[in-house]
């Protein structure tokens, strides 16, 4: 059984974590495909990462096996869970990261991860504990469940969209945790006291204008043709974002 | 049989975008390896782009898929391309990016590709068009084609060489658009004000000498050893360079 | 025979660099999983990059293959060498980068590549040397050896561990070349001035405060909880660190 292993996480584009981690899962799942999809998820910050990694899952494999790592928590008392939603799997901290995801699948569950590697450092679970459950999952031999209450995880309470910027990408587009397709193309959009229209995309939006679109993650997006929209609009991460319909 | 997948795109080092595309390419075509060979050609531009991805054809493997995304007409009219240059084969839009890697073959043809994806976001067409028809080419089963003419093309009357810098890497070495077989090594080259010689390599230039050399892909080169050529000449994408030959 | 064979470099986070030499590998060894383990070592510094590497190896696969170019004299005369260290292989520069990982082998040795491809840049021997030798090792067809004595080696009066910064991280966090293990947790580390204390992770700390901790390589790293160790305590490559015991 082959399923791609896709690496979340917030290391950023330097240092040799990412590289680790792969090694870690190339060394115990040989023949399972590792691809690190993204390193620059919100720094620290599980709750707006959370429904970017959400959005992610849903557009990638449908059996796929994400290892998320935004977890300023590492070292402490927080619990690591593995995540089922429908067939694909996640594991990661218990601080809200995976319960987005969890909560989109038609079906799922969540159990705690009690196993515990031989070597385990204080600060790096991504390479030696959830690598391996990854790995495992990936070979078709999970650990045994110790299956747990949705209702305990942090982020139970979490809403189902989020009315915010979630991330700003390299071309300083600002992507959203709304759901496009629910929204009215028709309709504007509120954000930093401004009113923005919709366009199909950027070659439609007259240069300089501020717009929103569907991105291709299914996410109301922001965007500026041939600009940034964060330096244009002034909006970052948690800039609240309201329907005018 | 395995043809590597190649990716080059002005995407950056963040986000999630390359990562997406190598999964969409695995999970279509599981056995060909992929590598992200660039993600940071000059962004939005394809005219200096496309000099830099025609000399990493050159040196890459000779039966080699290239899935080449600098587009910032994404979404809009502009025709996909699929490219034969020899045994490689390229992907892309039909925005110049592909023309010089086409002329410099013996032998190619360049042909529209007219299959559209049952999902095809307005915004990120390297995942769901350029990257499955990489994918079936790699596999050995590329598309009907339809066959155009390249004097068509965007881009068909760019020049053979550009004679200006075409990136500026992370070391500050100004890469320009000339072989530099063809220059005379004893010859200088006139930049930015100041003649600048040759050397065979850093070693060979004394620390904070602007010098040229021919790098690693052929290309003349403007580099300064032990410092920074784009900030000590003040020069960038777009300087025009001559030869004072 | 499966060996990983692992990218430890300087080249930086933009750039065809890394890509090429992994496209290279995968063309002569299709079979080896190849790992861009790091690529922001310190620039241009082997001194500092060779602590960090050799406790990347120790944490690494016991088999691997490591191509390791932080090599500012490329091009120039100084030797290409091939280090066996235990069960590990490192391939690189005559410039110190691979002694301390020889150093800290059970059993090894070194020899000089004498093999030329046919084909060399005066600038890419990651691509063109080292990336060829390695795919060999890796495939167990290693060139025949043309042993020298570790005394001869760029870097054989170097020390055994190195009491300074030799890495900041992209969190902000001092890496330095002391093993964590030989130090007595309750004692204190005098650096910039400040005298810091001991947490085993980033949880036991207050906000703010500068500490330093064992980190996943086995290291002494100093940090801060919620901030920049590196902007905090104005601290950087090179900076001493001494133990208070």
């Amino acid at each position: 059984m082959t399923r791609q292993i896709l690496l979340f996480n917030d290391f950023g584009a330097g240092g040799p974590y990412v590289g680790q981690m792969i090694s870690a899962l190339g060394a115990q799942a040989p023949a399972q495909p590792v691809v690190s999809v993204q390193h620059d998820a919100p720094r620290g910050d599980p709750y707006h990462s959370a429904y970017l990694l959400a959005s992610l899952v849903d557009s990638g494999p449908a059996d796929a096996v994400w290892v998320c790592v935004v977890d300023p928590g590492v070292g402490g008392s927080r619990r690591a869970l593995q995540v089922r939603a429908d067939g694909r799997w996640l594991v990661g901290p218990d601080n809200g990261l995976l319960v987005p995801a969890l909560r989109r699948a038609q079906s799922g569950g969540v159990a705690e991860i009690r196993w515990c590697p031989e070597q385990l450092s204080a600060s790096f679970h991504g390479r030696d504990l959830f690598a391996p459950v990854a790995a495992r999952i990936a070979l078709g031999e999970p650990f045994d469940l110790d299956v747990i209450d949705e209702q305990s995880l942090i982020g139970a309470d979490w809403p189902q969209e989020l009315a915010v910027v979630i991330y700003v990408e390299d071309f300083g587009n600002a992507l959203t945790g709304l759901d496009a397709a629910a929204l009215n193309p028709a309709g504007f959009l509120q954000v930093a006291g401004r009113r923005i229209g919709y366009r199909r995309t950027f070659c439609d939006a007259v240069p300089d204008e501020p717009f929103w679109y569907m991105n291709s993650l299914g996410l109301v997006e922001i965007a500026v043709n041939m600009g940034r929209a964060d330096a244009v609009l002034g909006i970052g991460i948690g800039t609240p974002v309201s329907s005018l319909d």
